[in-house]
């Protein structure tokens, strides 16, 4: 998918909600149990009942690999169902050495087809520049997370004494563009994103953390909006758990549309 | 596995090396192509070949990912095939938040049985915790890897000057023990070795970048050893494709025991 065809869809829907699919057979309605796949079906209904909400869905690959051969069945059969409209992300974390980068690139863009893969920036730039070589396919750099944990070393000062995570944005500008080069800052770190945008103005951020993690969709509008939009925020449990009986999807979409209609009012006009 | 065995086999067998099973379809003998599972068909021959001369198997997830769904069969059935007394690592290069992380640590330590996952540590210590969890089962975490990217922040001074992995090196002693934490310091950067055991003496590192990335086994054994070995040495490429015939699993095996010889030499007495 393409910039522009991304920024037009967040046009029309009036939302730039990514629904995130950490589907945990823990969580998923009990009724569900009974399906041959149910995290499938859960994901299935999920999307039938969110896509007019949003505009990307997010597939957290750590949920399906935690089933084996099963879960990575379910994960490709979800990939496929998504609507070809809907930007889809694999939220993979990877990163690693250039011809080992250069295989996760194909798993996900050629032998699977998402449009975008998290990746993560500590073996620098031959580990990412792999995933960059791809038409249309995106890069979603991790930069500053949602976790306590990016307090470690993604805050820390470098010499210069500004923070690593910083120093992440300056150097991966000389690796992609905005055209095909998104990074991950956290909701929970509001304060930050006017440093972000000074640093990066033109470029998509992934944004998790609003929901159960406590983000301000508001605060990080007001902050970390272009004038391409520029964002797409991520919920994942305050949507897809959102119910936990019969009538799931229908509390899904509830939750979905309600987060929309408070996106359509941060718009611009 | 515990640290007491995997030093008792290192004495035994007068290796510390670990053999990489980066897989790839485009470079195994053609005539194992006819085979039903051609890349496990490689693994097994391989396996049997060289388990006389290592102690150590590490899967390249990045390579059975490529193949979807038919190469997490291949994955799954391979580790399955290792035999017990060889220390099996999960070379995935995952970390994610917490709750993501306890996933990614069930798919390696409870559906796959692995002894070790490597871990990423941009994301800080709640990324990593979850992985420490569980019995005998270790994480082997970044810090300073084999490729040109290391360049790019691993190496950087942080506010007092140290690079950031050893900042990860620091951090991470208050998260796991000798026990069940190693890390990953890559054979390219043999004068790093002093300065790297000055801060964990204790731990193992997993060392890649020997043979086709050009490490120097004598430099690494002299200043990264500790009185319990306390180094995994992995050769991946120069091992397994060694040979491209019929007879590539000889030719493998032959090219195993001339590192396992160099290596019964650098072992004390």
């Amino acid at each position: 998918m393409t910039r522009l065809q991304l920024h037009n869809h967040i046009l029309q829907k009036q939302s730039f909600l990514c629904v995130g699919l950490d589907t945990d057979l823990a969580k998923i309605p009990p009724h569900l149990l009974g399906y041959p796949d149910p995290i499938f079906e859960f994901n299935r209904q999920i999307i039938d009942a969110t896509r007019d909400f949003c505009v990307a869905y997010k597939l957290n690959t750590a949920f399906y690999e935690t089933l084996g051969k099963k879960g990575w069945e379910a994960l490709e059969k979800t990939l496929d169902y998504l609507p070809d409209t809907h930007f889809s992300i694999a939220d993979a974390k990877r990163g690693d050495i250039g011809n080992t980068s250069k295989m996760y690139a194909k798993a996900f863009f050629e032998t699977m087809d998402f449009d975008a893969v998290t990746v993560a920036p500590y073996m620098g730039e031959d580990s990412v520049l792999p995933f960059l070589g791809f038409e249309n396919k995106w890069v979603i750099l991790l930069a500053l997370t949602s976790n306590k944990g990016s307090a470690d070393f993604q805050m820390t000062p470098q010499e210069d004494g500004r923070p690593l995570f910083e120093k992440v944005l300056r150097k991966a500008q000389d690796w992609g563009a905005p055209e095909n080069l998104m990074f991950v800052i956290g909701a929970t770190h509001p304060e930050q994103f006017d440093q972000v945008r000074a640093v990066v103005p033109d470029h998509f951020l992934l944004v998790p953390g609003v929901g159960e993690q406590g983000g301000d969709l508001k605060k990080i509008s007001k902050h970390g909006m272009n004038d391409q939009c520029g964002l797409l925020v991520n919920s994942s449990r305050a949507i897809i758990y959102a119910g936990n009986g019969e009538n799931f999807a229908e509390v899904a979409a509830a939750s979905a549309k309600l987060v929309q209609t408070e996106m359509a009012g941060l718009l611009p006009r």
